[in-house]
């Protein structure tokens, strides 16, 4: 199945939107009430859900329980992804305990920070371990996935040791390149980056590609 | 001056990654290494820095000195950019750690929680201050841009009173989409997004696009 990375992140935008909402599995929901959730159109909604083989039907759109399954299909792993934390300073808090409880295909498998006086720490319910037990750890819940939350010093030497374990997907907060083996992927989120942008297209710079 | 959103996002990480090397005024950078720092190739470097009007030397590549400033002249507004944040919990206190200190072209004048409990309290410097406050900091600092970190419930409510007080970009981190009116510019930072790709992807699912 060919679903770009662009497709994916709406897919899961859209799930999420439908999951937020309280719908009987009989409801259905219109292309265009998508597309207004996300500020995109309609057509490209259509596209979405036809890479993943859903079509709707032509008076009442898509059937809300089914579609959420065909996302589910293409973005869950049926085994659960099993996610490492690396840094528990503000940000890996704030992602921890955004991850607490939600039931999802995802899940923090353990949480390492690099300062000593913070392991054994517990951080919403998830207790912080010290970066000596990070190969081992990963070794044994077979973690596929880390999220990198350190200060750019020193994160790819982190990076370096995540992927020597068997991580093979990282999420950078780090504000720093990594350089990774081209089997691993890496998405960035950058929150400097985020603000030069808004700062600059308020501004009236040409916006022409979303 | 044309430069997409992408291509905006592209010219910051370039700024970022040369700041953090140390190099003087005469030096020179090719794209080919700029490319590598940022997994993409030489043309794509090439086009984003011709959108800003900068060449390269044919040998030596392109100069950093001039490169970085004319970078900043598209990013950067020359009164500088006044930012508001909203929820001062563990995001909210990892992006003002992030901006603390930071020699940049965009500045924190208030940061503002709901929870009474918060107000006066000061987190990496900044004073927290109460909701109903925000109003009369937005306009009397001419505040442009907001960083909404709250919860989801209540993100719309809080938007709608950012934009009604005269902030015309929101960087939002609430797992919530927000109804903007078409002037207000709204970056969405999405960590679960960000996540479900990352999970979605190592599993061999078609990357077709960046």
């Amino acid at each position: 199945m060919a679903a770009s990375g662009k497709t994916i992140e709406r897919l899961s935008v859209y799930r999420r939107l439908l999951s937020m909402r309280t719908f009987s599995e009989e409801d259905y929901v219109y292309s265009h009430e998508l597309a207004r959730m996300v500020s995109g159109t309609a057509a490209q909604v259509r596209r979405d859900l036809m890479a993943i083989g859903v079509t709707g039907h032509s008076k009442r759109g898509y059937r809300i329980g089914p579609l959420v399954e065909e996302i589910g299909t293409l973005l869950d792993d049926p085994e659960g992804t099993r996610i490492v934390l690396v840094g528990a300073g503000d940000l890996g808090r704030a992602v921890l305990g955004f991850m607490k409880g939600r039931s999802s295909a995802l899940t923090i498998v353990g949480a390492f920070d690099s300062d000593p006086a913070k392991a054994g720490r517990v951080v919403h319910g998830y207790r912080c371990r010290s970066m000596d037990e990070i190969e081992g750890v990963i070794a044994a819940e077979r973690a596929q996935v880390a999220i990198l939350a350190t200060p750019a010093d020193g994160a790819q030497e982190v990076c370096d040791r995540l992927v020597e374990a068997g991580v093979r997907g990282i999420v950078n907060f780090a504000p720093a390149p990594l350089i990774v083996p081209e089997a691993v992927w890496v998405e960035r989120v950058d929150i400097a980056t985020a603000l030069e942008k808004v700062a600059c297209l308020i501004r009236g710079v040409d916006e022409t590609t979303m």
